[in-house]
């Protein structure tokens, strides 16, 4: 059975990399082909089209950086939802907001094909080493089909609920993440300009009760100021749109996340899009 | 050698008992006597003024809730600092902001005298069974020379820096710790809004990387919703002001905190205060 | 010559109702048909759908709520823009974000239409009395054509700019009166809280360098807290995440009107949205 | 009989001088003796200290930058209170925040003295041609007694209430002008990120409803980018940072009130302090 891949950015290139090595076979698309060169080495089609993506794979997975740009891929004109044989199961692991995959959830319904909400917690190492946590939401019994491919890309593989929830749980552990990364940054600012070195600061902070384990693991890129990314600081304020779009949607308040938001904005602004998202501290507490 | 000991509240009383506990001869004084019965009633000594307290003692412990509270009863008309015995040394336990700790300080070497600000870590229970960990700012052989005193209260003793060093890391501390509290409380509202249960939620979000050690012990309270105070709501959101007031001492700016802050000051406003702190999430996502 | 008009809401009915009275054959339509009656009597056609109205017009104005809605209007399943004779005007009163104005631009050129984006400055005494401003975004020549139209609707209008450039200024425009709403509603909570009156305050505040005139008009609402609607607080709440969702387009940050927006949220949430949007201050101040 | 004034800056001088060509004897004193010069030149009094002003005069203003500058002042080593005669007369037209101005008053009456707080609203321009409008504080008969010595230096005089309140309602003002001016530099943001030039912006929102006077007047500074002071920013930073304080003594909630501090904070961090406030927009929106 052929496996579809569409989108193989930072994440989507390594998740489907360990689909092959799971042993199975892969139809790829990427909007820029040289993305899939590995892939295609080592056995797998490259698709022209999504459309041609949709015609050789009764599951699609589909990894991708906004809502349009999923939208485009599976209903646009080239899109492959219209092309798989009836009853198939499309995966969309792309973050975006939980509206719009309980949107996609009926797109899919309509044309006769199953849908799962499957984003993703981890970011690079954890998608390289296969070591993702799966958000689910949609049927059990679609899950359970799939699992199998979810294992070989994940260790963990939550189902949340109804369609949508996936993306639900997704967009509110980044916004958690968000939030906690600028109040890091925050503190630092303050206990720096109070004379504490960051060393102290790291220290006596992430060895106590406020201690988040993603804050440790970004400690190191703090205090060298090596902001490589992992997760680029323009998704996490993607993220972070998306999570106050969706409070609108729901008709709540949200006010300490808006304003962590535009703090990330400013951080944007300010040239830092591309780097780690924990370089809002360096958009804080800037070195001379 | 009489230790003084000042301020009897849900802290200091523990505090104190624990010094009690470890054999040292207390002269104690609370604003309301009866807070003292207690410890009275094992052997200290009840003073009538903080004054009575400077006339028996070379080192005193204040544990107060307010810096006003802290500046009167070491320099107001009772005050202790002017009735003891050359170079006896003053502890402030209590949460103030940095400025104000200098200031004591200085106060104190002009009256001949040595100071210690020495916050601590840890509410009620570590309070109660000794297990606090004071961030300490001062010379180091004042901190060595107390150090035993300190041991019997807590199981850490950190030596941030000089003066006012330990009140900057306890503001930090505590802003790190609201900033976090009000980011759960905001992720679980929005997740329950889009119908994900708050036990999936808190297992989700508390085992996965944003899960600071803090927010597990706060997890039954938040399910319970019974918000029975370990550290009042109220008490977060004075160390969120002096935060506030500090970053603007510092010339700084921290647009986060200061939205947590109003966040914790509309809870207060809806008579929350003396709720724990925890209980901002009654006021983010009340039940109907 | 037909005129077409769709949305027959607080502000649409009267509208209409002008170019009614300036002599101009109507063809309108609504969802709830009821709300058409009153033009109806006078002469104006009902249409049962947008189609409908596309059929029998060459000018077509549409005031609807949202962005969604007006989409449906024009290029949904009974969309009118597919149904106009070739070269047709179609002037967009609606308040929407502009990216949306440009696609819709976009879409009727697409099908050889002609458009205009044209909401108004001014609530429901200006939409009767004739008293509006339109802010226009689009071709000068097709705005000459339609300008004996929008005079019969308003005492002014402003070429702001090309296609999305009168909804960018419409909401600029009421992002600065939410922000100014808000504001004012904080300064009377502060006063009040130090006892000065609200009529002191108001007549201080109001004839001094920051009474914007809106804000006289609102006084008496805010005096009376009768707070029955001119301009809806969830209508308004409406434009500031329209703002907000353009900031993010548009790469900037606005952190204040961010702030503002989740104030209005809570009033939302509080159940003010159908009162009028200085009910903000009922929020804010609540009489107890 | 003379009259004292303290604080010689910006404001001071021109009201210092106002009195001068009303015809009152001066017995001036400020820290930087030279700006004292030109008054002295025409017949005031140069003091060494506060203290020699009070030896002389029975009627003191003081106009000075914080309210740790009015304590010294008036109640330090060198204090001018513990000189006057008996009964004498304090009038304070620093901004500062109305618990420092009930405290203040205590203070005079306790050593038997009288106090108005009376701060002025207007800068520069109205100091210097007599413009200024005082918000009066205190006992109305003590109004009465020195309001020709307001009338001297202000086009208004509004008694507001008893002690503090002159200083509640200058905060409030000034709260409301900084929120408005952070508001329209945001509105001037989002417009021209979408286009619309500076000039279009201004002519149209200023007409409109939410033109407050004041921005009427920074219009130029705004469109010429031409920042030098009238307001500068750290002075309106502060009012905003007393403003807050003085929400959290009343134990109220302003969230929108602290966005704006921050991003003036902000906009002081990034060296624009001693800008005039409007300069708040060269920090939101640059030009590159």
């Amino acid at each position: 059975m052929n496996i579809g891949f569409i989108g193989l950015g930072i994440m989507g290139s390594r998740m489907a990399a360990n689909l092959q090595k799971a042993g199975h076979n892969l139809v790829v698309y990427n909007r820029t082909a040289q993305k899939a060169e590995a892939l295609v080495a080592k056995g797998a089609t490259l698709a022209s089209t999504p459309e041609e993506v949709g015609k050789q794979c009764r599951v699609i997975f589909t990894m991708l950086a906004t809502p349009d740009a999923v939208e485009e891929a599976a209903l646009g004109q080239h899109g492959f939802l219209k092309e798989m044989p009836g009853n198939s199961l499309w995966i969309d692991s792309s973050t975006v907001n939980p509206s719009f995959s309980v949107r996609m959830a009926k797109a899919a319904q309509k044309m006769g094909h199953r849908f799962l909400d499957a984003p993703v917690s981890g970011s690079l190492k954890p998608a390289e080493t296969g070591q993702l946590v799966f958000l689910v939401g949609g049927a059990a019994q679609d899950l359970q089909e799939v699992r199998p491919l979810l294992d070989a890309m994940g260790k963990d593989v939550l189902h949340i609920g109804d369609h949508g929830q996936g993306s639900s749980m997704k967009i509110v552990n980044n916004m958690l993440f968000g939030q906690i990364m600028g109040a890091f940054a925050e503190a630092l600012k303050l206990g720096t300009s109070l004379g504490i070195t960051e060393e102290t600061l790291c220290q006596t902070l992430l060895n106590g009760p406020g201690g988040a384990p993603f804050l440790k693991l970004k400690q190191e890129k703090l205090l060298t100021r090596d902001f490589s990314p992992e997760f680029p600081l323009e998704w996490l304020h993607k993220d972070l749109h998306l999570a106050g779009v969706t409070a609108y949607e729901q008709g709540i308040a949200l006010p300490t996340l808006h304003t962590v938001k535009e703090v990330f904005a400013m951080a944007k602004q300010a040239g830092l899009g591309e780097q780690d998202f924990s370089a809002v501290y360096d958009f804080i507490n800037p070195t001379k």
